[in-house]
């Protein structure tokens, strides 16, 4: 299904992959950015010794991490040149033990704003044998000019 | 103020603690477990450069870890013998930018349950010159018999 | 697209509409069941001079209670016979300003279970010039055993 | 406890009380505005055999359409003159059944900011022989210029 959505920077998936690299946790994590779509951002994420609840799987605030980035960065898609974004809230539904070897957070933008954009969030676990979903996830991400280096 | 809550199994600490123990994620964000109280837990992490978003704040995955961590074992206190917890879903505001050198996640049971409790966790920055609310997090927690090693 | 699911118990519609029915404040609001499949549950709700918020919109009460109602009652297809549904959580996401005359709140299961079922609903604000989606709702409920009429 | 909050409006209670005198959903719901002060408002709800689910308890819509009320208006007091409030998001824990005869919403801000204000709300079952809580409710407020009567 073709994304519903234009990007009005044409350099989005470069602005996207910028800020990634500079989110460290993502690298700690050892999450990889691997699809920037308008509208549509995709993390993975490999199951790891470092990154788990108490009974092995993987930890609730691991998965949340990628969802809460890939929820941002596709709402980032559509912002215009020189914005950035910040999450404001989100809330995620842990469906299914998180025992798969490979995760993928997939978010996609389901109201763009001038101020404010709502995503939505999936991640799944990616076996041999096939995926199931994992979490889902609600977000709202502040959209809002770059015109300092922080705030 | 005291805690309004009674613990019903009396090693409810050591309970807490050797679950905080398996949760590798918790050592590999350097988050410490520095409470324990009956239906009260805290878990402090110090910013560190690994942990970051893009403009160098911690990643509000690294604060919904340990909120959520915070709030499911909070929910463990009030437990009784043999029970585990898991989350079934949490729904973090983020309030501030996480910019302070230490954070303090506290979670408490708002309504402790047979089968699900319900907690709320703040998230303070903790600076020289005194704290601020940095997150707000409310949780669903299933508690459940420990019957076996893994469900 | 055909649903993924099966209803474990044949009257499963039947059920949904006698409990429907004893929801008096889906009669207060002016809200009718419009279609009860496995997984799937829409409500309508006409905008209604008694039903809104300051600017003349629907109150997102009104928005979240038909909500609430189709996700509960979605999760009460996939529910063995003898059981009854309670909603433990739910956050909503308001999209757009509420101005249609007519909305369809679209509950689905995301992920059924034998104690608890999360839930996704969309609300959707109909006009003679088409559709806008107006909020998005996850939810948690609960399905138990209706032993006795009341707990 | 005094309020941490000064209200920039004197008018604040007044500006509180006339929108609140304009959703008409309060009134269908029976609800009353009962307090306003510098970031904290209550709104309170008798039971009525119209506004409730399947086993004649409050219907969660209800209560969710209070609580959000309260939320917003306690957003309201801490804005400047000829400002407005939508509610951007909110999530409901569900903790107890709604059985009381009387409820009371009590909405408080958590965070107050120029375009975004965190708030939290509780609802408490009241009944002679005391006070539960029912609900509680973590709120995103989006605050505004109130330029012209409709967006």
């Amino acid at each position: 299904m073709p994304s519903p959505f234009a990007a009005p920077d044409p350099r989005f998936a470069e602005v996207v992959a910028e800020s990634f690299a500079r989110q460290t946790l993502m690298a700690t994590l050892g999450a990889a950015l691997v699809r920037v779509e308008p509208g549509e951002v995709e993390i993975e994420l490999a199951w790891a010794p470092g990154l788990t609840q108490q009974h092995g799987f993987l930890h609730a605030g691991a998965l949340a991490a990628v969802a809460d980035s890939a929820n941002g960065y596709a709402a980032l898609t559509l912002a215009p040149e020189g914005h950035d974004v910040l999450a404001v809230e989100f809330k995620i539904n842990l469906l299914r033990p998180a025992r798969a070897p490979r995760f993928l957070a997939r978010g996609r933008v389901l109201r763009p704003g001038r101020t404010l954009t709502a995503c939505s969030a999936e991640v799944l676990g990616l076996a041999e044998d096939g995926e199931e979903l994992v979490a889902s996830m609600l977000s709202t991400i502040l959209v809002r000019e770059r015109t300092r280096p922080q705030r």
